[in-house]
């Protein structure tokens, strides 16, 4: 089977120190704050991030362990397919949360909205863009509808 | 440096053989129909997306080449830094765009709007959900302002 390898662009830096002191979703928290510190070799790819309000960052589940392919998630009690779920024991345990941008300094962004534990590494930061990303109309969402 | 290792959970069919047939954003193409053929040992993952009408594909853009940190975005004629666009040629290759979902037919995945060249290994599906991902109020888009 085909890999691809994959490294960290930078480090989140949040006040979530366990699995039990993140929100379940950084929508859910808006005020939680934190930091994405990209590391020093990327910093260029920075330029015209503070234009963007909210930027989609892309990390690693660095703390997940094993790879399930249905999991009970947070807001439910009924087992579910992951590819359903957010929950972090996926496959590739990659995670994608879109955050508030505050302030960029030098190579460091202060976000809030953010749900991801300390010390996740970041594998790459988007724009958020509502053309691209805001899904449009007749939006269902199957077993979440009437629990968030 | 560490890294960490992903492999395709699925492949996308699409009707894009090469990046001038792709769409800029799968958002500005909606009527562009693909697949994601997922493999079949992650078939038990797909259960209960299709209560979502919305997914999320992470994928990885295996005909991007090199990394840049700076690219001249295809809806701008100025270099940007590559957190700022959504250009294939980042850090990691990762690309997001998220789809509607019309039908699944067993381990495969009927989707619209997309923008991933045929043949792209998908790393992750995730369920959109407003709540989680949209952004919210009071969205700058950056250079991206007026081009779209």
């Amino acid at each position: 089977m085909e890999t691809f390898s994959v490294r960290a662009v930078g480090v989140a830096r949040t006040p979530c120190r366990s699995p039990g002191e993140a929100p379940i979703q950084g929508h859910l928290r808006p005020e939680v704050r934190g930091e994405v510190e990209v590391f020093e070799e990327f910093e260029a790819a920075l330029a015209d991030v503070d234009g963007f309000s909210h930027l989609t960052l892309l990390y690693y589940f660095h703390r997940s362990g094993e790879e399930r392919l249905t999991a009970k998630p947070y807001l439910d009690d009924v087992e579910r397919g992951v590819f359903a779920t957010r929950a972090p024991w996926r496959p590739n345990h990659l995670g994608i949360t879109t955050v508030r941008l505050l302030e960029r300094r030098g190579n460091v962004l202060v976000v809030s909205g953010v749900d991801m534990l300390d010390g996740t590494p970041v594998l790459d930061i988007k724009p958020y863009v509502p053309a691209f990303d805001a899904g449009g109309e007749d939006i269902k969402i199957g077993w979440l509808t009437g629990k968030i």
